[in-house]
C-alpha cells in the first residue's frame, strides 16, 4: 500500500517586499516554499561555470523508492509544443513516470537520455531484454545566448552528479540546468515554490513548483500586477542597451504535490499552470516551449504486475479548485524566485545577462507602495 | 478565390481612465474596438427580460456569404471543457464552421442546434438527403442564477430574430445570450474589443474577441493589474452582502481575424485566450466551462468539391506572435467590457447581480492613480 | 464501496457457421453474448416505423443506481470526428458520464438532449440551481437515406419510452436507433456482442460492446476475413441494382466491462475499437463519424463531495491486453450482428435496404467451407 | 513556389501469389511498389550485423532540398503510445518537419538525436545561436531480443551513412532499424509499399509507406484474411518450439504522399494507418508502440520568414477517402513485405528468429487456393 499520510503543513504569508524576492499571491506557502516542501521530492544540480560552457543538469526526484520499481502517477500539460523534451508521449499513454525528471540545455536532451537508461540498466539488468524498456524524462530550454550549446558540453557524469545531489533543499537561480537561461531579457534559471492548499473538508495538501525559466520579452514583465517589464525597458533604452535579442525561450513547470490525484486530474492541475505563467506577462509565445509535468508523490503503481495494485482514494473533483489555485500561484512564485535568485552571468563571446536585482535594486520600494496602498 | 485584402485598420489607445471601462494593454484596437472591426463580421442578439425568464441568444456570422456553402477555417481550444457546448467534434476533425456561432444558456443549446438545423435545410434542400448532414454550433454558459433555466424558454425564433438583427455595430452587457449571466460575482454577460497585429513585415491584420462571461470568484478579479477582487469583497463584506454563491460559471471566447491562417494556426491563435483570460485573476475553475474558438476571414472552403479550391498564402509562424499578443489583450479587454457595460439585473426569486460600475462607481479614480503612477 | 465483484463467466466458442450469424474471433462469450452479460447494463428502445418515419431510439442505461447521483467513470475514442454527438468534451475533462447513453439519429440529437436534462431535473430539482447543470450524453448516425430525417419525427416521449423499456435483454437490428441504418450497402442497425478476458492472473472480466452500426461500402465489406463485399457488388451489378448510392455513414461503438479500469484505462480499450472495425473493411471513411465510449460498471463516483470516494484496485496495465483483444472481437461480432439480426426496411420515398441474410441466404455455406477449410 | 505536378504513375495489380510476398488489396501500386515511388523520397540504411550486434539506422529523406530551409509539412497518429521515438512534440505544434526521419533501436535515440543535431548545425551555423534549435526527428523499436540493445553500438556515424546512401531503390527485410526486429514470432524489419489512389475528378496521387515492424503475437497474424498465425502456431507447437517469448514489440510507420495535404489532412491520412495494420491481426497492444507519421512532398515551408510563403491549393476534404483507403492498403502490405523480405538472424544468446518464407515455404499454395476460390 503505497499512500501516505499528508503531512501537517506549517504556513504563513509573509508581506510582498520582505525576503529575497516580492511575494505573490494570497495561500500560505509551505515551511520550504519549495517544492522540497513535498515529502519525498528531491532536488540536484551539476552546473558548468566555465568560459563558453555555462550549462548544467538539475533534476527532480519524485519519491524516495526506486524510481522505475516504483512508478509515479504523472501527466503533462503541452502549453506550446515548440520544444524537445523526450519521455512525453509515453508518460501520456501510461500516465507514470519511471525515471528521475531531467533539465538541461536543449542539444543535451539525447545525452541525458542516454545517462538515464544507463543507470536504470545498471540497477536493473532486465530492462530492455526480459522486462521493456525505460523511457526516459528529459526536459530542456535553449540557453545558446550564454551557453555555447553548440560545443555538447553535459556528459552522463552530470546527470550523476545532480542524482547524487539531491536534497530537500536546494539552490535556486543560475545553478544547474538554469546556468544559462534567461527571462524577460535578464538572468532567469532554476525557481521554486509552494503554496498549501486547504479543501472545502479543511484537509491541506502542499503543491510545489520547480520551473526553468528561460521565456519572456521584457516589455511584458509583469509581478504581482506590476508592469515592471516597461520600467526596465525605458531604463534599457536610457542606457542605449539593446542586448536583450531576439525571442528563443521556454519554460518547463515541474509541478508536485502529496494530494492524491488519478493522471486525469493531474493533468488538470497541470494546464493551471498556463494561469501563473501568464500572471508574469506570457502570451505563451510561438518560439517557447511551455511545458507542465503534474506528479502525486501520493501513490505509486508498481513495476510488477504480481503486485498488488494500491487502493488509493483520490480527491472528489469539486475540490480540485484549491489545487487549482496552488498551481497558479506557486507558478508565478517560482518564476519570480528564478529571476530573483539568478546571479548576473557572462558566457560565450562575452554575451551577458544581468539580475533583475542588479537592474532594479530598488525593487521593494516599489511593492513597497504598491502594498500600502492596497 | 476567397481571399480579401486585410484593410487599413484605424488605431488608437486611449488612456486607461477614459471612456466608459478600463483600457487594458499597449496595442491599438480597430475603429469599434469590437469584433465587428473584422471585415464581414456581424454580431445580433435576442433578448428574454420578463420576471424569472432573463436569457436570451446571441449570434456571431462569420462572413457574408452563405455559411453552409462557403465553410470558415476554425479551430477551438479547450481550456476547461466543463460545458455542454455542441459541435466542436466535427469543428476539430474538419477544421470548418457550416453555421452562424450560437451561444445562449447551457438547457437552450439542444433547442438552438435544432434551430440551426432547421434554417440550413430551409435554404438547402438536400441537407441531410444528398448532402451531409448540418454540424449545428451552440456555446452555453449556465445563468442559473438569475434565469429560470429550468424553463427552457428559448424557441427557435430567437435564433432567426438574433440572426435577423446581426449587425457590425452591437450592443454588449447584458443583452443576448449575456442577459443573465454572473462575472466575479458581479454583472457579466457579453463583451467585446479588438486589437491591431502589426506583423514584423509591418502588414496589419485586426484580432476581434467577443466573450460570454459569466465565470470568476470576486477575490479574484484583476484588472490590468490591480486587485479590484479584493477591494470589491471588503465592501461587500462590510455590507453584509453575502449573495455571491458558489461559482459555476464558464466563458465563451469568439475569436475572428481578417489574418489567412490555417486550421492549426487558428488552435495556436485560440490557446492565446487562456492568458487572456488568467490575467483578469481565473485560474479556469474545476466547473467553469472555458472554451475558445478562433475563425479566419481571410478565406473559406467551399462545400461542393467540383468548386477550386483556394490557393491561399498564410502567415509564416514565427509572425504569428503579433496575433497571440493581439488575442491575448483583446479577451482581456472583451471580458473587461462585459463587465463594465452590463447593467445590474434581477431575475428569479428576486436574485440579483449588481454591475461592477454600480458597485464601484468611482473606478476611474483607481486607474488615474495608476496610470498617473506608471 | 463501490467496487463488485466479477461474476463468474459462463462462456463458449460456437462455430462460425451455427446460430443466426457468423461467429467471429477466438474468445469466448458471455451467456447473452450481449453488452447485457455486463452486470446492470440495460438497453431499451423506441421504435418508429411508419411509412417514411424509419427511426428511433437507443438507451444504454450503464447501472442500476440512479446515474446522475452515481457517475459511471467512462472515456471515448474520436476515431473519426464528423458527427454531432453531444456531451463529449465534458466526459473527457471529467471522465464521468451521469445519464444514460442516448443514441438516435442525426437531427434529433439536441430533442434527446432535452429530454435528458428534463429527466434528471424532475428527479433532482436543483440541478441547474444549487447543483451544476446535466451534461446529457446523445449519439447518433445519419439514416436519412431510409427515414425522413427532416422531418425530426422524436419527440422527449420516445427517450422515455426507451428508457423504460431498458433490460438486459433486447432486440437487436432494425430497431431503436437502428431502425433506419445501412451497413456496407445492406441493413444494419443496432447490434451487440460480448468477450471474456482471463487475465494472466486468471482472473475473469467481461466486455460487451453494443454498435449502431451504419457505414462502409459494400465493396470493402469482410467477415472472419471472407471478402464477402465483393461477391455481393458482383451479384448486385449482375442484377443492375445500384441502389447502394454515397457513402454518408457513421458508427457508435459502446463499450461496457465490469473489470475495475480507471478512466485513462477505458480510453485505451475504447481506442481498440478501432482494430475491430477495421476487420470488418472500414478505413474510418471521411465522412462517418466512428465513435467509441467505454465505460466501467465495477465502480462509480458520487456526484456530492461529502460522500466518501471509493479506493479501487485498478487493473495493472499489463493486463490490459486480454480486455483489448475483447474489445477487438466484441465489436467486429456486434457488427456482425447488426447486419445479420436486421431485417430488410423500406421507407422514405420507398428506398429499401435489404437484409445481408436475404441478399446473401447461402451465407452459412460460405462459412463452413471457409472452417473446414482451416 | 513548391508545388510539384504529380506525376503519372504507372500502375498494376499483380495477383497474390506473384512475386516474393502475398500480394493484399485492390488499388494498384506505384512503378517501385515502394515509398521510393513518391517523387524525391529517399531511402538509406546502415546494418550492424555482428554477433551481438544486429541493429542498425534508417532514413527516409522526405525531398530533395535542404531539409532545415524547406520544411516539409507532416501529421503524426499515435496509435499505441508505448514509445520513446523523440521529436513528435515539436512537429505536432508546427505541422512540420526538419530533419531526415530516422528510425533505430529504442536505447540508440539520444545518439540519432545528437547526430541530427550535429549534421543540421554543420550545415548551418546559426543553428542555436541566431537561429532556433533542431528539432531531432527519431523513431525507435526495441531490437532487444536479437540485438544487445544494452549495448548502444549504434554511432553518429551510422547515420551518417545512411543518409549518404539514400535512393529511391533500397533494400528490404532484415537491413538498416530492421536488422534486429520481430514481427508475430518471426523476423520482421523494414518493409515498403505504395498505392495509387485516384480521385473523384481523376487526378492521380501516390501514397508510399514505409514501416519498422517489430509487434504482434504469432497467433493473430492475418494476411488477406487468412489466418496464418493460428497454421504456424500449430507447426511450432508439433516441433516443441517455445521462442517466441513475450509480446514487447512496437511498429512505426511512415507515410508519404505526392498529394498537396495540410497538415490536419495529413493527420487524418496517419490516422488510417491503424485500419492497415488490424488487418494483420494487430489490436495495438499494450506494450507496443504503434506510431505513424505522414508527409507531403507536394510543398514546403521556408524557414527564413522574408521568404514568400507558398499558395497551395490542398485537395477537397471529400476527396481523401481515396487516400485513405490508400494508406490502409500500403501500411498492410509494406508489413507483408518486411516479412516476406526479412532473411533469418541469429544474434544475441544465440537468439534465433526465422523468417516466415522459412517457416512457411508452400505460402504461395495457401494464396493459389485462396485466389482461386474466390
Amino acid at each position: 500500500m503505497s499512500v501516505q499520510q499528508p503531512p501537517a503543513h506549517a504556513a504563513g504569508i509573509p508581506s510582498p517586499c520582505s525576503g529575497d524576492a516580492p511575494r505573490v499571491g494570497v495561500l500560505p506557502s509551505g515551511p520550504r516554499d519549495s517544492i522540497g516542501d513535498v515529502a519525498g521530492v528531491r532536488v540536484g544540480h551539476a552546473t558548468l561555470h566555465d568560459g563558453a560552457h555555462q550549462t548544467g543538469v538539475t533534476v527532480v526526484v519524485p519519491h524516495e523508492r526506486d524510481a522505475f520499481l516504483h512508478k509515479t502517477p504523472a501527466a503533462a500539460a503541452i502549453i506550446n509544443g515548440f520544444g524537445k523534451s523526450v519521455g512525453l508521449m509515453q508518460l501520456e499513454e501510461l500516465g507514470v513516470l519511471e525515471t528521475p525528471i531531467a533539465l538541461t540545455n536543449t542539444f543535451s536532451v539525447g545525452t541525458l537520455a542516454a545517462a538515464q537508461i544507463r543507470a536504470a540498466v545498471s540497477r536493473h539488468g532486465e530492462i530492455g531484454r526480459s522486462w521493456p524498456t525505460l523511457n526516459p524524462l528529459v526536459f530542456e530550454c535553449n540557453d545558446g545566448y550564454l551557453n555555447d550549446i553548440q560545443a555538447m558540453a553535459i556528459g552522463a557524469e552530470h546527470y550523476a552528479q545532480a542524482c547524487d545531489a539531491a536534497a530537500p533543499e536546494f539552490a535556486q537561480g543560475s545553478v544547474g540546468a538554469g546556468r544559462g537561461m534567461s527571462c524577460f531579457g535578464h538572468k532567469g534559471g532554476i525557481g521554486s515554490a509552494s503554496r498549501v492548499a486547504t479543501l472545502d473538508d479543511r484537509r491541506e495538501f502542499v503543491l510545489g513548483a520547480l520551473v526553468l525559466a528561460n521565456f519572456g520579452r521584457l516589455e511584458n514583465l509583469t509581478i504581482a500586477g506590476q508592469p515592471l517589464g516597461r520600467k526596465l525597458a525605458a531604463l534599457k533604452h536610457e542606457a542605449h542597451d539593446d542586448s536583450s535579442g531576439p525571442e528563443k525561450g521556454s519554460i518547463i513547470m515541474i509541478l508536485a504535490t502529496d494530494a492524491p490525484l488519478d493522471v486525469r486530474q493531474l493533468a488538470r492541475v497541470a494546464k493551471r499552470s498556463a494561469a501563473g505563467l501568464a500572471r508574469t506577462g506570457s502570451v505563451y509565445g510561438h518560439g517557447s516551449g511551455d511545458i507542465a509535468l503534474a506528479f502525486s508523490s501520493a501513490w505509486q503503481i508498481p513495476h510488477l504486475p504480481d503486485t498488488p495494485m494500491p487502493a488509493v482514494s483520490m480527491l472528489h473533483e469539486t475540490q480540485l479548485d484549491a489545487l487549482f489555485e496552488a498551481c497558479a500561484e506557486a507558478v508565478e512564485q517560482a518564476i519570480v524566485h528564478a529571476m530573483w535568485r539568478a546571479a548576473s552571468v557572462t558566457g560565450r563571446d562575452g554575451h551577458h545577462r544581468r539580475s533583475i536585482t542588479e537592474a532594479l535594486p530598488d525593487w521593494r520600494r516599489l511593492f513597497d507602495m504598491k502594498s500600502s496602498e492596497n
